[in-house]
């Protein structure tokens, strides 16, 4: 595997490939790599003659009280299952070849897509996100882009740019990567408590007789999400910050649950801000 | 020459020619194709193995109150010129290709490059030139990107968006080309009345005996830019909307005239806004 730091590096191995007709599937992470992400690297891997993974922890998508210095950073476990995993190519810039001084353009998104959900807890992230990703594509060139179904506002997001801006990529969502227990995968999992990784799984719980509960028939959106909400207070160490029923193509908020509607739940525990959903 | 109007249809294009290893040289303009333009397309056919011209007169850079109805549009006359100039393929989108509905995601330009000269008169101008050249760079993945020196700080903003967003293209900025008489080679040319014609050229006569103070030994750019404003001043029907000297590259004012200083006016004309520069 050949890692990479500058982006005009990895524009020349892109124009190498493209010019080799090879299909390329890239994976943008932030490191701290799981289970979720190789998920990725292998629905890469089965549909493209290379893959690139990023790793990029993004300081533009932190808010000035998020949590960016106590991100996870484990670049050496990372390089290693990338190995592993036979990925062609790591770019792993840093911020000085990503924002160096002068940078002043930046992705902006509005709409009905960035107004729920984790919008309003997070003013200029998912812009944040949308410039970083256009710019990891504009290095990398890829066919095709991975991303995860756990962070399904970021990737109906990223879709939508990709279509706006007339980027030459098929995005590919893949379904979330859950622990035993229900938990789903993430990096910031690591920085839970014993206690609140105990505890964390309760979120998926909570969805699941939501769930149950709209297969018996129940289709008003306030009634399941009550029950959902009375799983959750079971568990006081869970802080919730929104549980809302979307249509899981535009994310405007629905009344009534049907197949197409995703039920989606941020939620604070320990200090650690966890996001989980499921599609009806 | 292919006429091409689907984005989609062009990147198809663009990942054969690509495959090809073929260099790709683009012009993107709104049409109404003057001497200017045809330079440009000369530049780019000298120095690439493919030629693409687009012709798009985009909503999102005019301003509510400018001239988007009005602007010139001469397709029967454009095409034959392109095809004179053995243009490959022209790209001409229409508004539904390009903003179709829910379209929602645009580039931003801030910092200094977009503080001065046409910005504040033109709120909004800058943004939606970036947000359409990202997507014409999208469907064309051009080599490099022809710009003419004539729309100086337009020149510079894409440049600073293509090495921000790491796109992976050229910018080359080509000479402003001129009439007869000096007056520089617009579209917006043609608007003008045959008087407004016969007075147009005060602008760069204007600005060239500043250049001559210039080079007889002034340096106080106060004092230059007041010579400037007098000999337009002859022409009544010459609105002065702004004239400053800037640093070429930062577009920073600059109070000590020098190489590499450029001297930028814009005024009105029966209504039609012209804009000129010369580089010491």
């Amino acid at each position: 595997m050949k890692t990479i730091v500058e982006p005009k590096q990895m524009q020349d191995l892109a124009r190498k490939w493209r010019s080799e007709k090879k299909t390329v599937g890239f994976v943008p992470t932030m490191g701290a790599l799981h289970k979720g992400h190789l998920e990725l690297v292998r629905a890469s891997r089965k549909e493209n003659d290379a893959t690139v993974v990023s790793i990029y922890v993004n300081p533009l998508q932190f808010g000035p009280r998020e949590d960016y210095q106590q991100y996870p950073r484990t670049l050496e476990a990372d390089l290693e299952l990338l190995e592993k995993e036979k990925v062609r190519a790591l770019f792993a810039p840093t911020n000085r070849e990503m924002y160096p001084a002068g940078f002043s353009s930046r992705v902006e998104v509005s709409g009905s897509l960035v107004q729920g959900l984790c919008a309003p807890y997070r003013p200029g992230h998912f812009n944040g996100v949308a410039t970083v990703v256009v710019k990891l594509l504009g290095a990398v060139q890829p066919t095709r882009l991975y991303l995860g179904q756990k962070d399904a506002q970021q990737a109906a997001v990223l879709k939508q740019v990709v279509r706006d801006l007339d980027l030459d990529v098929e995005p590919v969502i893949c379904p979330i990567v859950r622990e035993h227990d229900g938990l789903a995968m993430s990096s910031r999992n690591k920085r839970l408590t014993l206690a609140g990784r105990k505890v964390a799984p309760v979120l998926y719980k909570a969805l699941k007789v939501g769930k149950s509960i709209v297969d018996l028939g129940q289709a008003d959106a306030e009634k399941v999400l009550g029950e959902i909400k009375n799983v959750m207070a079971e568990e006081r160490s869970v802080k919730l910050q929104y549980l809302e029923a979307v249509d899981a193509g535009t994310l405007a908020p629905v009344k009534e649950i049907k197949p197409g509607t995703m039920i989606a739940v941020a939620a604070y525990l320990d200090n650690v801000r966890l996001i989980d959903n499921i599609v009806i």
